[in-house]
């Protein structure tokens, strides 16, 4: 009898397999391919499908960079990809949180199109994103969303992946936190309202503005990166009064060359002398 | 003329090489090995002597893992362990911060002997830290330091690591930020004094006090997790008043039975319902 619920079991949960998707989030990690983990690898050998969705200026290069690591770490060549216009959200509108949001219905509406059209039941699908899933990006998210919803039949896995903010860290080769101390992890937007006056450190992401300028009257270090952990990385530290002018040119120089830029900072406050 | 000048270089440079001590400061990841990225299996492979230091009930249990990843990844072994004992903090001690400093220093001692002592010019030796060597690790700070006080011919590079507060947020599947909001990283220490007003979002660390139950009052949920990423791994979440019994009881219950915990939590306070 007991042998008999156990055959059941296995019936059933091949059953399922068959008809269940299978989606994969996985980090890809933020420039360097060779910032993907191990178990990245794993779960790139194990997906049919990619689902590709870039925009803008960064398209192409960013689409190649996801097409080198899957050539790269990928054994044979069992795979396909699936492309889609990403929507865009709408610039220079007040309301940036509802501006995301309604970005995140249609991008909603795009992933279930991809999820029902370009994959079979039994099947396993992966988005790759930049850096991790977890941070500033909205797939964990939207995934979700499409599961509370229903009707599919779905399961996923998310797999972390190395942030540009590790990344800067590590090329800086700085502590991300003072000892014992917070750290803020924050927006362009959002810092240009101040400095957070309970953290000494704050990582600054997404920011198209040069925020950073505001500090210039205070003792406030910046370590600042673009294209963290590519070959085309530059990197920029020292007093923001110091050397603020540099990065704005040097940032606008780069985007212009490029098409597009991805950069980051890190400012700390100075408490004392000794302190770093 | 030319010609001689690039001999020259050369020569000086591998003269330099053959002087140069070279040190890896690896993030393997927090906990399972198969987080390690590409970066860091290269590293591994290029080391001749790892520093092993380890302190407390953990020692045994996080040296096996080290010694686990390299036996997994890197190629022959042509490699050998240097172990200290490492210096243990002043315990219940007023001054934190003070006596994190002493236990630097006492540390970097010990780092400069393995330097001086376990590796010969022109080797590469490296020191494997548990998630990300930039936070809340000083291997980074203590070997600047040592760098900046002279007297070693060293250079050496930082190879970032995932975090436990990303392995945390994958085996949750949630994002880390609100759309568009911040997150802070702080310490149980900290978070013991009140929740930040300028986040929603923050992820705790190093929290021995179960300092979170002083939030049952308000409306805040609770993304625990002890061991994740590993075998061993339990997860735990909702409204802070529903399960902090219930995360307070496990994580004696799991440090008595391991000997000793790693855990780690994400609390986001609520603003609507609609927000996640």
């Amino acid at each position: 009898m007991h042998r008999c619920i156990e055959t059941m079991y296995r019936v059933t949960k091949s059953l399922n397999e068959a008809v269940m998707k299978r989606i994969l989030i996985i980090g890809i990690g933020a420039g360097n391919p060779d910032y993907v983990t191990i178990q990245a690898v794993n779960a790139l050998n194990e997906v049919d499908v990619f689902f590709v969705m870039d925009k803008g200026a960064a398209k192409q290069k960013l689409i190649a960079l996801r097409r080198e690591i899957c050539r790269r770490f990928i054994k044979g060549n069992d795979y396909r990809f699936a492309e889609a216009t990403s929507p865009e959200r709408e610039r220079n509108v007040a309301d940036y949180r509802g501006s995301v949001e309604d970005l995140n219905d249609d991008k909603q509406a795009v992933f279930e199109r991809l999820i029902s059209d370009e994959m079979a039941d039994g099947e396993c699908g992966a988005f790759l994103t930049w850096g991790d899933p977890a941070l500033y990006d909205s797939t964990i998210r939207i995934v979700d969303s499409i599961i509370r919803k229903g009707g599919h039949e779905i399961e996923y896995e998310v797999i972390p992946g190395i942030t540009s903010v590790q990344a800067l860290a590590a090329q800086h080769k700085i502590p991300l936190n003072r000892i014992g101390g917070s750290i803020q992890i924050t927006t362009g937007r959002l810092i240009a309202e101040g400095f957070p006056d309970n953290v000494d450190t704050v990582v600054v992401m997404l920011d198209a503005e040069n925020a950073y300028k505001r500090f210039a009257d205070q003792d406030i270090d910046i370590y600042w990166g673009a294209y963290v952990g590519t070959p085309d990385e530059i990197l920029i530290s020292g007093k923001v009064r110091d050397v603020m002018g540099d990065i704005e040119r040097v940032r606008a120089e780069a985007r212009d060359a490029n098409g597009w830029i991805m950069d980051t900072y890190l400012m700390r406050r100075n408490r004392s002398v000794t302190d770093r």
